[in-house]
């Protein structure tokens, strides 16, 4: 399921002309649910209280794993709720975790309303709306959909699909290269790329990487500051392949450890990592990795980092991908275009529709 | 010589700050000399008349090869211009070609001031400014030059270079492949960019394809609009290559006729085609031929079209460019990204400095 598709979905749904009304304090509520941490199992949630003029009351979001729900934690800040609004990113869970399901909490509470902009798609908390809407509470959804549905894409898409929300991110020359024929390839790309970069590890939950590349490049993988010191948060560094690395390898003093899969089979580690809690994996290669993954359709989003350079020679960022004819062609849709120092970053998502981990061949 | 770098050398001459009350006239008159053909032998030249109050009293351009040059199609337009300030976009010539000397003809006229944008790199016609001031004219220079020079970029860098500015343009993928791994490529991008190519065929004067392109495609490499009809402006098409095409060759049909040249000497064949007034070669490939312009450094313009979609395999766009280690790259400065339907354009030009083509090695 592509962002897209969910969010048409989405908006097919239940949205009349009352939900508008809603949207100033929906664009609200996104940017409280942005206060909340981008990596972990989590998604990213906030939540108004509205009173009956529409003034907002409380606000509220999540921290993440084991802290309040959005809903409560609005509701903690609201001298009684009864006969308010609650708007709320995501539809309310109906679901006992490590906290009570909202939907329970906002009916205790007196909630009339509740107004949401993204169905729940998690198998065990979905189910929410109905919760609520046979308590007598009146349900509103549709609203800001489709802004919702970007912001929280990775979540969504990975927990529609039972696997992480995979980002395979590469560096070439324009003309597809990533290293020249001789292998050499430092630095391909300039320095605020490389920052860049490492901002995008910082937001992802593991870092998933060949063993070809560790044996061949020796990497730390850390998230790292433009003064090279290490960033708050780290992702897990995961490594693909069936060989050993070395005991020397930096990777052993990784803060975070480092978890050898000894498999090529990128399904069952994607399957395996999601039951660990990881929810965004980013594959930095190499090459032979990064096609693996597209030739799996595995690939929720692409950042192509492209330096202005040209290298001809064999040394490929992306190899065989089971494409033989024009016909076959993997499609992609550019999202964005952004000038870092000299080099262009392209972000791209593929066009056609996800599978579910279970149903995805390999 | 890139264009840049006759900017910085042109700067660095005479322009005072009376130079900037003459920008908005310079100004208007490169909008005149926009109207010109942008193709062909001769520049495209605009020129203004100012009277002492600085007001606009005539104004003339440059209408291609055995016209009237800019200066004198203003002055024709003139009552008289004794005293008068001329503002023209190229240093006035000191040729006489098909039509005399401009300098003499501002000197007849009783022309009191010359301000110009760019100094003209023709060894025969430069000398322009000299023989104005020696007949007492006041000369300024370097007005609005970056402007102007990269307006006329084409024209300069071929009559510095004596070679017709080269551009290499070529679609991708991107991962760097121009077909698919059965040699498929129909259509690799979409229609708009395909648009965007037959305009750009039809700004140059000649098409430069390999003779692999002609066998493989049989294309008919006319400039055409978007309802298949022939553009009015039709560039020659030349085949680089010592085989020879079939006699039944779509080419054969092409309203300008077809060049064969018997040849795989590309500095060679420039030259030629300079002597014979081409001055902008638009190289459309295949990749043999392109990654030889580019080994051969003889590519002024990079038009890089990308589609979103990843092909994998082995038909690469660009080839072996004789670059074996990352420190030798061709760098090349990016210019402009656009959106063309879902494709993207990158254009791109060399960072390093051309060489006059008897100094270029091949
Ligand atoms: N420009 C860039 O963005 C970039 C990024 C990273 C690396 N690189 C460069 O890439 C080079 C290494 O290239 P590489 O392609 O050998 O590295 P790689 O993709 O990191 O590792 C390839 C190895 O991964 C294992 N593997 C895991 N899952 C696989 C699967 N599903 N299918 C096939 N193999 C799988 C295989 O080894 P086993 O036998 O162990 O299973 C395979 O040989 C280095 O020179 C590095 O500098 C470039
Ligand atoms: N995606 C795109 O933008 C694009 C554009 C054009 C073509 N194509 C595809 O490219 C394929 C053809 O590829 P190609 O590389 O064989 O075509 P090519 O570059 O058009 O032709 C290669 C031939 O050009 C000759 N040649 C001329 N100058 C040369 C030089 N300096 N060095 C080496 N060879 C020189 C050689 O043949 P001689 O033996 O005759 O000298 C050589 O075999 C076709 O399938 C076509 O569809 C793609």
């Amino acid at each position: 399921m592509t962002a897209e598709q969910a969010g048409a979905a989405q908006r097919s749904a239940t949205q009349g002309s009352a939900g508008q009304a809603y949207e100033p304090a929906m664009r609200r509520a996104l940017e409280l649910a942005a206060r909340g941490p981008a990596t972990g199992a989590n998604p990213q949630v906030g939540c108004v209280l509205l009173d009956a003029t529409g003034m907002i009351v409380a606000e509220g979001w999540h921290r993440g794993a084991g802290s309040a729900h959005a809903e409560v934690d609005a509701l903690s800040k609201s001298d009684g709720a009864v006969g308010l609004t609650a708007v709320v990113t995501l539809e309310p869970c109906n679901h006992t975790g490590r906290t009570g399901p909202c939907s329970d909490a906002l009916i205790a509470a007196g909630i009339a309303r509740v107004v949401y902009a993204v169905s729940d798609p998690g198998l065990r908390s979905a189910g929410g709306a109905e919760q609520l809407r046979s308590a007598g509470v009146e349900v509103v959804s549709g609203v800001l959909t489709p802004d919702a549905t970007e912001f929280q894409r990775a979540w969504l898409v990975s927990t529609a699909l039972g696997r992480p929300f995979v980002t395979v991110k590469w560096a070439s020359t324009l003309d597809g290269r990533a290293a020249a024929a001789d292998r050499s390839s430092q630095w391909i790309t300039g320095t605020a790329s490389r920052q860049r970069v490492h901002e995008q590890r910082a937001a992802s939950d593991a870092i998933l990487v060949g063993t070809g590349t560790v044996l061949a490049d020796d990497p730390s993988l850390t998230a790292r500051g433009d003064g090279g010191e290490l960033m708050d948060d780290q992702p897990l560094p995961i490594v693909i392949g069936e060989r050993h690395i070395p005991g020397d390898a930096r990777l052993w003093d990784h803060p975070r450890g480092v978890l050898e899969t000894g498999s090529r089979n990128l399904a069952e580690i994607l399957e395996w990592l999601f039951g660990q809690g990881i929810r965004r994996a980013f594959v930095e290669g190499g090459p032979t990795l990064s096609s693996a993954f597209v030739a799996a359709g595995l690939v929720d989003e692409y950042l192509i980092y492209l330096a202005p350079k040209l290298l001809g020679g064999n040394q490929l960022a992306i190899g065989d991908i089971g494409v033989t004819t024009i016909g076959e062609a993997r499609e992609l849709r550019i999202t964005s275009v952004e000038h870092l120092g000299n080099d262009i970053l392209l972000s791209a998502r593929p066009i056609t529709v996800a599978r579910p981990i279970t149903e995805a061949g390999h």
